[in-house]
């Protein structure tokens, strides 16, 4: 295992990265309304691989020996295993819809698991100009300054964050919206932003205070915003209350005053 | 009537105003989670009265001859009628929610009405420091660049926005995720912000495409955004498909292509 103090280093060159791949993205963002549809596909299908060539060829630099897990190879070569090794797990364009749609919840998110423990997280908002950074053990922050979760306890002024996801069979809208429904009764509101990776820094720095989604895309949504939740001393969930597995593509967080009547209400929705 | 030459000092003014009472909201919105909750009720009460107060009186130093509608003052007093005057309408703070929460979604709105067609429109959004002006046939404007709505014509390309609303009655909290339901098999996307003024506005530069909102507070939610909307390109209009009414506490908007399929998945969806 690469040592502890190596963390620091790593999340330096992330940053570095992060913020090369935002440099594409606002660039990308206010030239997708001057396109029109078919330019808009190739748009974000070009900035989603330049910005995750330009992520992993910067990392590979530093680190050679890391392995490598990101939304476009993935796609393009099937299921890559995570192993205990030091592997990056890279959304290189989280919100492509917003960036489609010119909607500033856009981001960069980078995650790097050690023995299968996400150890250094960065998400980045170039449009809003908000770095969000966490080093397991050593606290998360926002542009720098310390974050923390909210201190809510009460799930009643509770605000709640979810995602509407991608499929629309009958059957997982249907369960999107049940969900929401019994949610509703119990929490005081609710936010849907369609950025996985800026909900879980949204709940970090205690934006909102629960959320959860079900079915998002892979390990990348959540990789970088994992470690950022813990180090601002929120948990990280199954929505079904057990433990949270960062290839299930389920996953619920809150601070750990909420988490129970969290889960409770979840499963009631189910 | 108001000569239609004095709209750009209509709109100045109203602008000076939204800009003070922004510098208000600021600062609140950084200290709502630095005080426990009845310290932060008492916030948003006070940031929302000093807010109204600093505006109404700005304008009436301004405008002595004006009318005035604030959420605040009809809420101690009463419902006031909209009449042919030229009547300022004002919500001095809109996304109370995400101000309590630090979510960064708020903003003051300013309309101002001449024979009860809205004219002058301010939404300004002091955290994220984008300033939506609107002047009726003068254009929208963010930041002071012309803004217009998306060109989007398919529903299903569509990015929807709506909002949970407060009441927690159990026939409202079912017809809202009913329509959700519905809509979803329909569209691209859900977003759902936490504030009316700004929801209009996106669908005005076109970050959003479609936004309907059933029983909100009142016609501030919808004075300000209602000129920005048109005058970017949009239309606004009653959810049933029927004429817009500011008084009626229900909106529709989205760009000219998309009205129709709108108000019919609309329809379908009740």
């Amino acid at each position: 295992m690469a040592a502890k103090d190596s963390h620091p280093e790593f999340l330096a060159v992330a940053i570095d990265a992060a913020k090369k791949a935002g440099d594409v993205i606002r660039k990308g963002f206010y030239q997708t309304k001057h396109v029109e549809h078919k330019g808009q596909v190739d748009l974000v299908t070009e900035t989603d691989k330049a910005c995750e060539d330009l992520i992993f060829n910067h990392l590979k630099e530093h680190f050679p020996n890391h392995k490598f897990i990101g939304e476009e190879t993935t796609a393009a070569y099937g299921v890559t295993e995570l192993t205990h090794e030091p592997t990056w797990i890279v959304d290189p364009l989280d919100g492509t819809t917003n960036f489609v749609h010119g909607f500033p919840f856009v981001c960069v998110s980078i995650g790097l698991t050690i023995e299968k423990v996400p150890v250094v997280g960065v998400v980045y908002n170039p449009i809003m100009d908000e770095l969000f950074t966490g080093i397991h053990g050593k606290g998360a922050f926002l542009n720098g300054n310390p974050i923390k979760v909210s201190s809510q306890s009460e799930l009643v002024k509770s605000l709640l964050c979810t995602e509407a996801g991608t499929k629309r069979d009958k059957p997982t809208v249907d369960a999107t919206t049940n969900r929401i429904n019994s949610l509703l009764f119990k929490v005081r509101s609710l936010r849907m932003c369609g950025s996985c990776a800026l909900d879980l820094c949204g709940i970090a720095c205690g934006r909102l205070d629960l959320f959860y989604e079900l079915g998002f895309g892979g390990p990348w949504d959540v990789a970088g915003g994992a470690v950022i939740v813990k180090e601002a001393g929120g948990v990280l969930f199954d929505p079904s209350g057990k433990e949270f597995d960062i290839t299930a593509q389920r996953v619920a967080a809150s601070n750990p005053l909420l988490k129970d009547a969290f889960v409770e209400a979840l499963r009631e929705s189910e």
